[in-house]
């Protein structure tokens, strides 16, 4: 099994080379990540700049590919000109934070495992919870990852299929309360901002907003990952909002047929 | 009727003067937009930069706020600082170049629109296909918008709801085919790369893709739009793929109690 391996907060995280020391285990791994820190960068992709690519060693024996461009653009690249095939599997991570409810929407993390689903591959996202009174165990963490990873391959994920996989913070001698399959909650941030002022007198805005895990409904990512659960969220990427459409596929729509002249 | 104007290619576009041109004829238009060009940065958000704000004037009684940020930090910060109170409808274009089938996923423009829709506002994403063989007109292109915005506005668009409209290419002298509500097409780009080495030796790619419209099937708005109709796709922002919910909710799974004991 060939594993394509990328993340967002850059090859340099402890995330992703503690993913790596646990994917080994399944299969051969290639690593095409981000050069730099990539974190909330959605889908973004680069098309009007060069990609450059290094080859680095992060640690013994954890060689790979570093790309100075997005995640989504890690794995377009790596499909299209860096692997010496199509990989069997396609892991994001693990990402330092969760990436529940809202945040599924905004994260690098995900957006590469998404991107490689409409492409036509399996792939898996897999962040961890960081709490302040939890220390972060990244190398626990890659073994749950791992044991999820294995069970949801092995289970018949197929080409274009994404599954979003969240691990909450363990306190040392805890463990996860269980695995729960939950929908993505879809509330927004409640955004808060500093205001400030440059010693030069222009207005700037620093984004202070708390992720209130409270504000949730039972059935949610949020709310499992919150309880101690390892979240699993199947994703898609269609947009269109199909309960909608007949409404709006039933209107006249008046367009004056000149609009230079019609004003 | 406040109207927040926002988009993706930045406050010195000239799509969004000519949207905001026609805007004012329906209501009162703030403008906050990137300061500088934003394409293809998807949903992603600043957390941990400072977002730089200033006043400009880009052409005669056209003022705004320019944030160093992405469409939907500017979105967000609108909402929470910039404007006297709560916009009545977001508007986030237009967009130089189509924002149908897969590219709604890379779209900066179509984030601003959704980011508005999940603080719970109507908004509007707007785009104009450009086309080699016909002549860019924006000025025209916003005519067709209004008049949309118009009419989506008046027919009842609620708060949370975000609608994605696509303007065709027009010859002089022609006119859309019609209007079109149509869904998302979910095909991938066809990813091209070329291949380069720096004088340094560094490998680097430029990404060539190929949009290929002619790559999809016959309800989706990229057809639509081929075709040279106005394109109407309400959009939603919830990534669950729900049909797969109860798969992979039936499934037991095994997680080792004690991972770091475990091997």
């Amino acid at each position: 099994m060939l594993i394509l391996l990328t993340n967002d907060d850059g090859i340099h995280a402890p995330g992703i080379e503690a993913m790596w020391r646990e994917l080994v285990k399944l299969g051969e791994v290639v690593v095409v990540a981000p050069e730099t820190v990539q974190s909330a960068t959605g889908h973004g992709i680069t098309i009007e700049q060069p990609l450059l690519t290094s080859k680095v060693t992060v640690a013994e024996g954890f060689t790979g590919i570093a790309v100075d461009g997005r995640p989504a653009d890690c794995v377009k690249l790596a499909i299209n000109q860096l692997l010496p095939r199509q990989p069997d599997l396609v892991v994001s991570g693990i990402n330092a934070g969760a990436n529940v409810g809202i945040n599924v929407i905004y994260s690098g993390t995900v957006a590469a495992a998404i991107e490689a689903a409409f492409l036509g591959l399996p792939s898996i996202a897999v962040s961890l919870f960081l709490r302040n009174e939890v220390p972060t165990d990244f190398a626990g963490a890659a073994i749950y990852a791992r044991q999820m990873i294995d069970q949801i391959q092995s289970q018949g994920l197929k080409g274009g299929q994404c599954i979003n996989v969240n691990l909450p913070a363990i306190p040392t001698g805890g463990k996860p309360a269980g695995v729960r399959t939950a929908r993505q909650c879809t509330r927004p941030w409640v955004d808060t901002y500093d205001k400030r002022v440059t010693p030069r007198g222009r207005e700037y805005f620093w984004n202070s907003s708390v992720y209130a895990l409270r504000e949730t409904e039972e059935d949610t990512d949020v709310a499992a990952l919150r309880d101690g659960y390892i979240t699993v969220t199947p994703l898609q990427f269609d947009l269109t909002e199909h309960k909608e459409m007949a409404q709006w596929a039933g209107r006249e729509w008046k367009v004056a047929a000149d609009p230079t002249h019609a004003e």
